[in-house]
């Protein structure tokens, strides 16, 4: 059973609090291991990252075959239904079409002092996406990865992908040609993302990583973030689900439940104004759980740290939504929008009862790597800017240095540094005679 | 003596990698005392700030005398020189100026298939700034670090600035009042950022923390990534100027100098494509540190970090600086904007030799928080966005959800995420029949 709660209870703050803290993740402490993997990639490079890979995938590879070739890829391709295949190109086209619409503007302007100002933005030379591999090898999550890059103008994209036992699921590597990407290695964990940070023979070091990964991915990910840029590091996946009683039972328990298969530690949290709602949306989860294939996962997930809450009114829901600072965030009450303009921490929200979330893992648009674990209270899902920088413009005219050069000068004299206010003043002093 | 370069020396690429590859900082590794630190005040909060305070800055503090009163803050105020006050005001005035203009814009459309989507920014809840003390503590970087956050619309502003043995800047405290600060928190190293990550008694958790620091707040913010934000790790600063022979030698001289006396980790290179101009560059330099008060410090960076290149033309110039990505790049050349086009690996730019880097520290307009050690290739400097974050937005109408769920469902079914898929097909299946 789900926690059940209700901010009419006496005990409810300190419950909720315990719900907020729950730790979801027994995520070991493998920054040692990870450290002297790294080192050792950074020392060995390819022999090193073959030695791992064939350690942890029980696969032998040569610098070689590292890399998928052209003709690994094809073949696999070729292996997709053309259904599956169908449905890729449509979330493609459907993912590229949103993020096309985030490339920001290149500014510039001339202010009263005269000085020209602005900025610029250009994209990083080469992205690395890491791809679970395995049974979380998800071809969504390459196209999700991979097309804010290209939009962005990422020059040299590539995958890291484990493949375990050599197993790779064909429509990873589908997802990789349709959005553009330019080399897929056969390597994971700790040792990929220090490939890519890096660089080895056969691996050219790239300037980002992105991607999901598990505990060792993340803490290399950790490790190296300053010598590359990182998105972020990701945890397992959450929905809160903000439901009136106007909703069927079985399409909320589904959308809690989509969430529950993936990963006993995932978590489905419903907050409805209807106790009796939240009761038919708790017996509509267990029916559902004696047939669900990932019965076994969702069910664990849904009894560890699933949970229902009922509220007063929709502005107490909102206010515990933005505590919870939620993944997903469905809203499936009567005006949503009015709603949604109360919910600011969140990572994406899906609006209205034909909106589930499964929606926006796939077809919908917008990204599916966004913040877990309370991260959306700072900071977004992945998007165009995380392959872009800014960098900014100033340009003086004689008349612009002597209006504002003086603070300058001033300024850098309180801070005791000279040769600031020289470089300043020794234009000033030609300037001004 | 710096180390003189010349493209055209059969060895340059050598050299060349050398200089890029250079370990400026002698960063101990201080990842197990940052460990034990963030534990401690983790688990005993208040008592563990000041004792580590008392520790390391030689100041006995209660829970009382932790921030800052008002009092004591407008007596240090008041002891500004009209002066510096005036251009603390201009400098805070045209940092706001450039920083408003980033605000981005929300969007939400309606496309084709009938799905409305979009996104919407928000600020983060509440900031933490920490503020070097003694020497290095700047009030130029107080305003870079805290306007930009009041311009997103944080809710609530801290710093924490170490004052060791009691010693404070009160331009410190001025450029926070005018930047609009909630909190000054006397509070320095490991523990203040733990402090702002997870929160004491006495000082509240923040969701972001930004602003640069020692080894120790390196490793600290590097540690309480992703349970809070963090802006970027920083290293110690760098120019890069590109200058023809048409220069002053003096003002190219300070505007090396001018990065050269921060830190002896420092690094200033200059690339021109007058062999000549660059001997008397270095001749420049010499004179001037026969003389600058902080001689020793920018004679060490010289010496140690300090580069001339000659190179053929621009170009080469050009390519030779993306590979830098420096944190400051001047450019004094006859056509400096045809040049920026070239050069895109860089935090600031500046044009043109009316335009010394120093501008950009104090009165600029941009951020002087810039991406260092080449993480310009893949960082901004600091922005309202770092205090901002995206909501992707997404609703289907339930012909929207006809014309793309069933690609969604077929998705679903191909990653093995069958309760993904029903929730999409049990609308349909209502939809439909």
């Amino acid at each position: 059973m789900p926690q059940i709660l209700d901010t009419a209870d006496p005990d409810f703050e300190v419950a909720f609090a315990a719900l907020l803290s729950a730790k979801r993740e027994d995520s070991p402490d493998v920054d040692n291991v990870v450290a002297a993997i790294i080192a050792d990639v950074r020392s060995r490079g390819d022999a090193a990252v073959i030695e791992l890979t064939e350690r942890f995938d029980r696969i032998a590879l040569t610098p070689e075959t590292l890399r998928f070739s052209p003709a690994e890829i094809a073949e696999a391709i070729a292996r997709v239904a053309p259904e599956d295949r169908a449905a890729l190109e449509l979330a493609a086209a459907r993912i590229h079409a949103y993020h096309a619409r985030q490339f920001p503007r290149d500014e510039e302007w001339t202010d009263e002092a005269g000085a020209t100002l602005g900025w610029r933005w250009s994209a990083v030379s080469a992205a690395g996406l890491y791809v679970p591999g395995g049974l979380a090898s998800y071809p969504s999550s390459v196209l999700m990865n991979a097309i804010p890059a290209k939009v962005a103008g990422v020059g040299r994209l590539a995958i890291a992908v484990p493949t375990p036992d050599g197993q790779v699921n064909p429509l990873v590597l589908l997802a990789a040609h349709l959005s553009g990407v330019d080399e897929i290695y056969r390597v994971g964990g700790a040792q990929a993302i220090a490939a890519f940070a890096y660089g080895t023979r056969s691996i050219a070091p790239v300037d980002k990583i992105t991607g999901p990964g598990n505990a060792f991915v993340a803490a290399a990910k950790r490790r190296v973030f300053g010598k590359v840029g990182i998105d972020m590091i990701a945890g397992p996946s959450e929905i809160l689900v903000i439901a009136d009683k106007d909703n069927d039972p079985d399409w909320i328990a589904l959308d809690l439940l989509s969430q529950a298969e993936h990963d006993e530690s995932a978590q489905s949290i419903l907050i409805t104004d209807d106790a009796g709602f939240g009761r038919a949306v708790v017996a509509a989860v267990e029916k559902r759980l004696e047939t669900l294939e990932r019965r076994a996962i969702a069910g664990v997930s849904w009894r560890d740290f699933g949970a229902v809450i009922t509220v007063r009114d929709l502005d107490e829901a909102a206010a515990l939504s933005n505590r919870i600072a939620p993944e997903h965030l469905e809203l499936c009450v009567a005006d949503p929008e009015a709603l949604s303009l109360k919910t600011v921490h969140a990572g994406a929200i899906f609006l209205g009862q034909y909106t589930p979330e499964a929606i926006g893992d796939y077809v919908g648009g917008p990204n599916h790597v966004l913040p877990t674990a309370r991260s959306a209270r700072f900071s977004s899902g992945l998007n165009v800017m995380d392959f872009l920088k800014r960098t900014t413009l100033s340009k003086m005219t004689p008349e612009a240095l002597r209006a504002i050069g003086p603070a300058a000068a001033r300024l850098a004299r309180s801070e005791s540094l000279e040769a600031h206010g020289l470089s300043v003043l020794a234009r000033l002093d030609r300037l001004n005679g």
